[in-house]
């Protein structure tokens, strides 16, 4: 097996494995995420501080996120709306995904992209139809993979493994790109 | 009932509600994002169009998020984690669902923050015990709210209504705040 540089650190997670089959209290993480309303439907939340490894951590940086909804909405589109970022939270799971799973195997990528598209019937939320779901109706995930063997390689292990795809549970991967190239410099 | 300047444009979601009730095909929406590969886990991921009443419709401007994983798990912490990606999503809808509930039963809002902490026990997306499920085991959901009436006449709809938190059905309301006063200037 080659060298492969994706840059994910396999061997730490797999350590971390281990070290946590003995300590199952350091595993216990609790997320936070804090929204402050501005006006109308707009808000900005904030994220920084989150609980892990027995102890308080925090990222290096506080992040906003400006959240609000479009003008067809009759709002001001000061953000992307609340649904969207359980899509930025879906897609950027699957593309680090591909990154673990095609470290863990050994096989080099160039590049990656995850597209997720969620069909929603806003009916539901705005109470036009109660027998219409409040909520995605479905999910499609497009990956396109440039890299040294199949995405079939990597994409099912992916499926199979992220949290945030087992919580969507129609989503389904709908296409395969790749391209199988000798190994790039 | 006082005029209230919450900021949320109830009526146009009223109207919106009767149009839709004889066009269903307009209410079919899809929200999209793309994820693409940095490095390791890190990723960007972009939200500008979606599709909704009935022909392709663009955010003011293009979004662009990081996501990462920090340092205890072996990263960089380019940006946030894509699990905290869903509280985002969660907090947001949570606050603009208060100010809509708010501003349809003419309650004027002085401040609302929505914090939401989501447990996660690590040991499930590292595959330590199949047993653990792999996702947030909890969701804690706390309002605080400075307005003219009882938080209790604004949150209970807000949890029976809104999309992300019919997903999350572990999210509760854990303690409710807010201060009764005359109507501020």
């Amino acid at each position: 097996m080659t060298a492969v540089t994706n840059g994910v650190n396999v061997q730490a997670l797999l350590d971390a494995r281990e070290v946590l089959k003995g300590a199952p209290e350091a595993a216990q993480f609790t997320w936070r995420a804090s929204s402050t309303w501005q006006d109308g439907v707009h808000s900005t939340t904030t994220i920084q501080n989150y609980f892990g490894l027995g102890e308080e951590q925090s990222h290096k940086t506080e992040t906003v996120f400006d959240a609000d909804h479009p003008a067809v909405f009759a709002a001001e589109d000061n953000g992307i709306t609340p649904i969207e970022y359980l899509l930025v939270g879906l897609a950027s799971c699957l593309t680090a995904g591909v990154a673990s799973v095609a470290q863990n195997r050994g096989i080099q990528l160039r590049s990656v992209t995850s597209t997720v598209e969620g069909s929603h019937d806003i009916r539901g939320i705005l109470g036009v139809d109660s027998d219409v779901r409040n909520g995605f109706s479905g999910i499609k995930v497009t990956f396109t993979i440039d890299a040294d063997a199949s995405s079939m390689r990597i994409v099912p292990n992916v499926a199979r493994s992220f949290v945030i795809l087992k919580k969507a549970r129609s989503v389904r991967a709908r296409s395969f790109q790749s391209s199988r190239r000798g190994s790039s410099p």
